[in-house]
Protein backbone atom coordinates (compact mmCIF):
# COMPACT_ATOMS: atom_id res chain seq x y z
CA UNK A 1 0.00 0.00 0.00
CA UNK A 2 1.47 3.34 -1.25
CA UNK A 3 1.40 6.65 1.12
CA UNK A 4 -1.68 8.30 -0.64
CA UNK A 5 -3.40 5.13 0.23
CA UNK A 6 -2.68 4.42 3.36
CA UNK A 7 -3.30 8.08 4.52
CA UNK A 8 -6.82 7.58 3.18
CA UNK A 9 -7.19 4.35 5.17
CA UNK A 10 -6.10 6.45 8.36
CA UNK A 11 -8.53 9.17 7.49
CA UNK A 12 -11.76 6.72 6.63
CA UNK A 13 -10.66 5.78 9.85
CA UNK A 14 -10.58 8.89 11.69
CA UNK A 15 -13.86 10.11 10.25
CA UNK A 16 -15.63 6.39 11.76
CA UNK A 17 -14.16 7.15 15.18
CA UNK A 18 -15.86 11.00 14.51
CA UNK A 19 -18.68 8.94 13.97
CA UNK A 20 -18.56 7.20 16.99
CA UNK A 21 -17.86 10.06 19.04
CA UNK A 22 -20.55 11.93 17.47
CA UNK A 23 -23.07 9.04 17.98
CA UNK A 24 -22.60 8.88 21.85
CA UNK A 25 -22.20 13.17 22.14
CA UNK A 26 -18.31 13.11 22.70
CA UNK A 27 -18.01 16.65 21.27
CA UNK A 28 -14.48 16.49 23.33
CA UNK A 29 -13.47 13.83 21.14
CA UNK A 30 -13.89 15.02 17.83
CA UNK A 31 -12.98 18.63 19.09
CA UNK A 32 -9.79 17.49 19.59
CA UNK A 33 -9.25 16.65 16.14
CA UNK A 34 -9.13 20.06 14.96
CA UNK A 35 -5.57 22.24 14.19
CA UNK A 36 -4.70 24.72 16.33
CA UNK A 37 -5.54 27.38 14.11
CA UNK A 38 -8.27 25.16 12.21
CA UNK A 39 -11.09 26.87 10.47
CA UNK A 40 -14.41 25.88 11.10
CA UNK A 41 -16.56 27.09 8.82
CA UNK A 42 -20.86 26.85 9.70
CA UNK A 43 -22.99 27.95 7.80
CA UNK A 44 -25.21 31.20 8.66
CA UNK A 45 -22.11 31.80 11.42
CA UNK A 46 -18.65 33.31 11.63
CA UNK A 47 -15.76 31.55 10.75
CA UNK A 48 -14.96 29.63 14.33
CA UNK A 49 -10.75 29.22 14.44
CA UNK A 50 -9.05 26.28 17.05
CA UNK A 51 -10.28 23.30 18.65
CA UNK A 52 -11.50 24.93 21.44
CA UNK A 53 -14.10 27.34 18.87
CA UNK A 54 -14.63 24.29 16.88
CA UNK A 55 -15.64 21.83 19.87
CA UNK A 56 -17.77 24.48 20.98
CA UNK A 57 -19.55 24.24 17.90
CA UNK A 58 -19.61 20.64 18.05
CA UNK A 59 -21.33 20.99 21.87
CA UNK A 60 -24.22 22.94 20.99
CA UNK A 61 -25.06 20.84 17.61
CA UNK A 62 -24.92 17.66 19.26
CA UNK A 63 -26.88 18.85 22.09
CA UNK A 64 -29.90 20.10 19.94
CA UNK A 65 -33.21 18.41 21.08
CA UNK A 66 -33.53 14.74 19.59
CA UNK A 67 -30.73 15.50 17.20
CA UNK A 68 -29.82 13.25 14.82
CA UNK A 69 -27.31 13.70 12.57
CA UNK A 70 -24.91 11.36 10.16
CA UNK A 71 -22.71 12.10 7.52
CA UNK A 72 -21.25 10.18 4.58
CA UNK A 73 -17.24 10.61 3.05
CA UNK A 74 -17.76 10.29 -0.56
CA UNK A 75 -14.70 10.98 -1.93
CA UNK A 76 -11.54 10.88 0.33
CA UNK A 77 -8.55 11.15 -1.54
CA UNK A 78 -4.53 12.25 -0.34
CA UNK A 79 -1.11 13.73 -1.59
CA UNK A 80 1.33 11.23 -3.17
CA UNK A 81 3.41 11.60 0.24
CA UNK A 82 0.08 10.96 2.46
CA UNK A 83 0.93 14.49 4.28
CA UNK A 84 -2.84 16.67 2.88
CA UNK A 85 -6.15 14.71 2.46
CA UNK A 86 -9.49 15.95 1.76
CA UNK A 87 -12.69 14.75 1.84
CA UNK A 88 -15.97 15.43 0.40
CA UNK A 89 -19.33 14.27 1.14
CA UNK A 90 -22.63 14.60 2.66
CA UNK A 91 -24.64 15.04 5.70
CA UNK A 92 -28.12 14.57 6.81
CA UNK A 93 -29.15 16.16 10.69
CA UNK A 94 -32.54 16.37 11.87
CA UNK A 95 -33.66 18.13 15.62
CA UNK A 96 -36.49 19.30 17.24
CA UNK A 97 -36.90 23.45 17.21
CA UNK A 98 -39.96 25.38 18.73
CA UNK A 99 -41.52 25.31 15.27
CA UNK A 100 -41.13 21.88 14.91
CA UNK A 101 -38.81 19.07 13.44
CA UNK A 102 -36.07 20.83 11.29
CA UNK A 103 -34.68 18.20 8.50
CA UNK A 104 -31.52 19.63 7.17
CA UNK A 105 -28.93 17.72 4.29
CA UNK A 106 -26.32 19.00 2.71
CA UNK A 107 -22.54 18.87 1.79
CA UNK A 108 -19.19 18.96 3.16
CA UNK A 109 -15.41 19.49 2.88
CA UNK A 110 -12.90 18.84 4.85
CA UNK A 111 -9.45 19.28 4.72
CA UNK A 112 -6.72 17.17 6.82
CA UNK A 113 -3.00 17.33 7.30
CA UNK A 114 -0.35 15.64 9.18
CA UNK A 115 0.94 17.42 11.41
CA UNK A 116 4.02 15.97 14.03
CA UNK A 117 2.67 12.47 12.63
CA UNK A 118 -0.79 13.05 13.53
CA UNK A 119 -3.70 13.72 11.36
CA UNK A 120 -5.68 17.04 12.10
CA UNK A 121 -8.26 18.89 10.45
CA UNK A 122 -7.23 21.95 9.10
CA UNK A 123 -10.24 22.91 7.18
CA UNK A 124 -14.18 22.22 7.80
CA UNK A 125 -16.98 23.88 5.90
CA UNK A 126 -20.70 22.31 4.82
CA UNK A 127 -23.90 23.77 3.50
CA UNK A 128 -27.12 22.98 2.78
CA UNK A 129 -28.54 21.44 -0.47
CA UNK A 130 -32.47 22.88 0.43
CA UNK A 131 -33.53 26.42 -0.75
CA UNK A 132 -33.22 29.26 2.37
CA UNK A 133 -36.76 28.76 3.85
CA UNK B 1 11.79 27.48 -3.04
CA UNK B 2 10.42 23.95 -2.47
CA UNK B 3 7.88 22.13 -4.08
CA UNK B 4 5.45 23.22 -1.01
CA UNK B 5 6.07 26.65 -1.76
CA UNK B 6 6.18 26.74 -5.28
CA UNK B 7 2.66 25.08 -5.22
CA UNK B 8 1.41 28.12 -3.02
CA UNK B 9 2.54 30.38 -5.84
CA UNK B 10 0.83 28.50 -8.19
CA UNK B 11 -2.00 28.72 -6.72
CA UNK B 12 -1.94 31.89 -5.83
CA UNK B 13 -1.51 33.71 -9.59
CA UNK B 14 -4.57 30.95 -10.44
CA UNK B 15 -6.84 32.51 -8.02
CA UNK B 16 -5.43 36.16 -9.50
CA UNK B 17 -6.43 34.43 -12.83
CA UNK B 18 -9.91 33.42 -11.75
CA UNK B 19 -10.31 36.83 -10.21
CA UNK B 20 -9.33 38.59 -13.23
CA UNK B 21 -11.27 36.10 -15.18
CA UNK B 22 -14.66 37.36 -13.04
CA UNK B 23 -14.13 40.90 -13.40
CA UNK B 24 -14.74 40.77 -16.95
CA UNK B 25 -17.63 37.92 -16.48
CA UNK B 26 -15.79 35.48 -17.86
CA UNK B 27 -16.98 32.43 -16.94
CA UNK B 28 -15.97 29.57 -19.26
CA UNK B 29 -12.03 30.52 -18.31
CA UNK B 30 -13.29 29.70 -14.37
CA UNK B 31 -14.75 26.49 -15.44
CA UNK B 32 -12.11 25.29 -17.02
CA UNK B 33 -10.34 25.23 -14.09
CA UNK B 34 -12.53 22.63 -12.54
CA UNK B 35 -11.71 18.89 -12.76
CA UNK B 36 -13.73 15.99 -14.38
CA UNK B 37 -15.46 15.14 -11.24
CA UNK B 38 -14.93 18.40 -9.86
CA UNK B 39 -17.35 18.60 -6.66
CA UNK B 40 -18.60 21.82 -6.51
CA UNK B 41 -20.86 23.12 -3.88
CA UNK B 42 -23.11 25.83 -3.67
CA UNK B 43 -24.92 26.37 -0.84
CA UNK B 44 -28.46 26.12 -1.25
CA UNK B 45 -28.29 24.13 -4.62
CA UNK B 46 -27.50 20.84 -5.23
CA UNK B 47 -23.98 18.88 -5.62
CA UNK B 48 -22.84 20.04 -9.30
CA UNK B 49 -19.98 17.75 -10.69
CA UNK B 50 -17.35 18.44 -13.19
CA UNK B 51 -16.73 21.55 -15.30
CA UNK B 52 -19.91 21.98 -17.59
CA UNK B 53 -21.77 22.01 -14.41
CA UNK B 54 -19.37 24.87 -12.78
CA UNK B 55 -19.37 26.84 -15.46
CA UNK B 56 -23.06 26.91 -15.53
CA UNK B 57 -23.52 28.14 -11.88
CA UNK B 58 -20.55 30.64 -12.55
CA UNK B 59 -22.27 31.70 -15.85
CA UNK B 60 -25.80 31.91 -13.66
CA UNK B 61 -23.53 34.18 -10.65
CA UNK B 62 -21.51 36.33 -12.96
CA UNK B 63 -25.06 37.16 -14.40
CA UNK B 64 -26.90 38.56 -11.46
CA UNK B 65 -27.46 42.36 -12.10
CA UNK B 66 -25.08 44.93 -10.80
CA UNK B 67 -23.32 42.01 -9.67
CA UNK B 68 -20.11 42.82 -7.54
CA UNK B 69 -18.03 39.63 -6.17
CA UNK B 70 -14.50 39.74 -4.40
CA UNK B 71 -12.99 36.56 -2.75
CA UNK B 72 -9.80 36.79 -0.68
CA UNK B 73 -7.75 33.33 -0.32
CA UNK B 74 -6.59 33.60 3.54
CA UNK B 75 -4.68 30.61 3.91
CA UNK B 76 -2.83 29.09 0.65
CA UNK B 77 -1.31 25.28 2.21
CA UNK B 78 0.24 22.69 -0.36
CA UNK B 79 1.22 19.18 0.68
CA UNK B 80 5.01 18.87 0.58
CA UNK B 81 5.34 17.22 -2.82
CA UNK B 82 3.22 20.13 -4.41
CA UNK B 83 0.65 17.57 -5.42
CA UNK B 84 -2.37 19.01 -3.13
CA UNK B 85 -3.46 22.22 -2.22
CA UNK B 86 -6.00 24.11 -0.37
CA UNK B 87 -7.28 27.53 -0.22
CA UNK B 88 -9.24 28.50 2.89
CA UNK B 89 -10.45 32.15 2.29
CA UNK B 90 -13.79 34.72 2.16
CA UNK B 91 -15.90 36.37 -0.11
CA UNK B 92 -18.25 39.32 -0.45
CA UNK B 93 -21.09 39.53 -3.37
CA UNK B 94 -24.20 41.83 -3.82
CA UNK B 95 -26.32 42.22 -7.09
CA UNK B 96 -29.57 43.35 -7.50
CA UNK B 97 -33.05 41.46 -6.54
CA UNK B 98 -36.60 42.64 -7.00
CA UNK B 99 -36.72 42.49 -3.57
CA UNK B 100 -33.91 45.08 -3.53
CA UNK B 101 -29.60 45.18 -3.21
CA UNK B 102 -29.06 42.21 -1.85
CA UNK B 103 -25.71 41.83 -0.28
CA UNK B 104 -23.47 38.77 1.26
CA UNK B 105 -20.53 37.75 2.69
CA UNK B 106 -19.25 34.48 3.81
CA UNK B 107 -16.09 32.11 3.60
CA UNK B 108 -14.94 29.16 1.39
CA UNK B 109 -12.31 26.28 0.81
CA UNK B 110 -11.46 25.08 -2.41
CA UNK B 111 -8.95 22.27 -3.18
CA UNK B 112 -6.74 22.02 -5.67
CA UNK B 113 -5.08 18.84 -7.68
CA UNK B 114 -2.22 18.48 -9.84
CA UNK B 115 -3.66 16.68 -12.64
CA UNK B 116 -1.10 15.56 -15.48
CA UNK B 117 0.64 18.57 -14.38
CA UNK B 118 -1.76 21.26 -14.23
CA UNK B 119 -3.78 22.27 -11.44
CA UNK B 120 -7.25 21.92 -10.92
CA UNK B 121 -10.14 22.61 -8.27
CA UNK B 122 -11.62 19.17 -7.42
CA UNK B 123 -13.78 20.91 -4.56
CA UNK B 124 -15.30 24.17 -4.29
CA UNK B 125 -17.60 25.13 -1.50
CA UNK B 126 -18.77 28.40 0.20
CA UNK B 127 -21.32 29.33 2.86
CA UNK B 128 -22.63 32.80 4.44
CA UNK B 129 -21.74 34.14 7.82
CA UNK B 130 -24.98 35.87 7.84
CA UNK B 131 -27.87 34.54 9.95
CA UNK B 132 -30.69 32.93 7.82
CA UNK B 133 -32.89 36.30 6.75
Amino acid sequence: MNAREDAGRQIRELIEYCQEAAGRKDYAVIGRLYAAGAKFMPAHAPLAVGPVAATEIWRAMLSLPNMVLSWTPATIDASAAGDLAYVAGSYALAFDSEAGRREDRGKYVAVWQKIDGAWKMVADISNSDLPVA
